[in-house]
């Protein structure tokens, strides 16, 4: 069992040897400048810690850890755009469109997109593209409440925006490992508790969502809550989960 | 078999009965206003008409249509973005953006790229949403040499650009009919000449890519070139290839 700091490795290399559609031609840069950013890949390396718990193959599980990762980005590329948050850093770098052009960071996320379902697809289980699909639909519903402030519902825009491709990030991870569907349900279980503790902590981390609604203390309580469920849904499978339960320490850890 | 105009209705039918993810919410209309803008729709009657001919049955192929016409939307809406083509109209009426507002535009673009794959994945076969997802690629690619002015091989620029997914158009009606590969060779190379003959009659109207490069005469005799091997290749295929016949005369007969 690998800890989830050598996933987090496997990822960075999986990523950095991905090939693209060779008629992107000299966009790729702006793809891989994007993708190369040093971001924490929180949903790739669960997506193998579960891939992995649930009895799978880590390398066969890579295409679907890269895609999650994928569409990810292209969301933050688009995001960043000045039509939508106008960010003109990303962590600690110019934004794709501050380095690229407008333009040219519209068409990077489009590519992200499509490459990450071309991932996706290399499976020969189509329902691996699907639930990245119907998520990425979700996340994209979930961006269009934000911008619009049409967020009277924060829960369900947050639910959307993040909670979306968390719960597919381990979706994708049981699928990848031939689980079957019938088998999956307490591991999601556990997805969603862990989706939710990642978005109580982002908005601790931002002073904004459910902390801005219940005050930091009150989001303490509840990413506490959520931890607490997670690790006991973990206890109830009957498998070595020792990485995901070291998953949900490193959010929680965050706001301890 | 069903005239070019029958499938076309069949095509807006279909278009309008589509359900889209109820995440998107309130995004929904702006998929729609760019979806029902009275488009040609070739790409999806070509879709059907080959599915037609090669045996299949229309009503089977229709979200492999659908799913085309989505694709080539969301390449419309991006490209009237202030960032790419700068267009205020499409077809006489305000661009999305413009009736929208940007971020809400880019979102619907994103989310018609997302509902597209979502109809390719509806079928058994993944190498539907496979080769749509090639293509897209491709057409990205044709786009990004287009903005950037990256464009000294202007065949490659517009082949990419709406050829490969006019070579799609035809691939996706032959594997919706589930016609083996073996058997599709001679149809797509029919699909070829058909993609080229669009693309100079489009720059015949457009007075500019290879129009400008050989002039307007130069340009018409390419494109009775590419009509006439259109119809030798319909010719050499076993089946009833009219309505085929009738697309290529309908193209044609636009720069007559």
């Amino acid at each position: 069992m690998r800890r989830a700091e050598e996933l987090r490795d496997a990822v960075e290399a999986y990523l950095r040897s991905l090939t693209f559609a060779p008629e992107l031609g000299a966009l790729e840069p702006a793809l891989r400048y994007s993708l190369e950013s040093g971001g924490k890949r929180i949903r790739p390396v669960l997506c193998l810690a579960v891939a992995e718990a649930a009895g799978g193959d880590v390398e066969r599980a890579l295409p679907a850890a890269g895609a999650l990762e994928l569409v990810h980005t292209f969301s933050l590329v688009h995001d960043d755009l000045p039509a939508m948050d106008d960010d003109e850093e990303r962590r600690g770098r110019p934004s794709a469109h501050v380095a690229f052009g407008e333009g040219v960071a519209l068409l990077a996320g489009d590519a992200l997109l499509g490459e990450a379902i071309r991932l996706a697809l290399t499976y020969d289980d189509p329902g691996l593209a699907r639930e990245l699909v119907d998520a990425t639909l979700g996340m994209i519903g979930g961006q269009y409440r934000d911008i619009t402030g049409d967020d009277d519902d924060l829960e369900e825009l947050h639910g959307l925006k993040t909670g979306r491709l968390f719960a597919a990030s381990v979706g994708l991870g049981l699928r990848a490992a031939g689980l079957p569907e019938a088998e999956q349900v307490p591991w999601r279980a556990f997805g969603d508790e862990l989706g939710l503790l990642f978005q109580v902590v982002d908005d601790i981390l931002d002073a904004d969502g459910v902390a801005a609604q219940v005050g930091i203390e009150g989001a303490r309580k509840l990413a506490g809550d959520a931890a607490g469920r997670a690790v006991e849904r973990l206890a109830a499978l009957a498998a070595d989960t020792s990485v995901l339960g070291e998953l949900v320490d490193s959010l929680a850890v965050r706001v301890g």
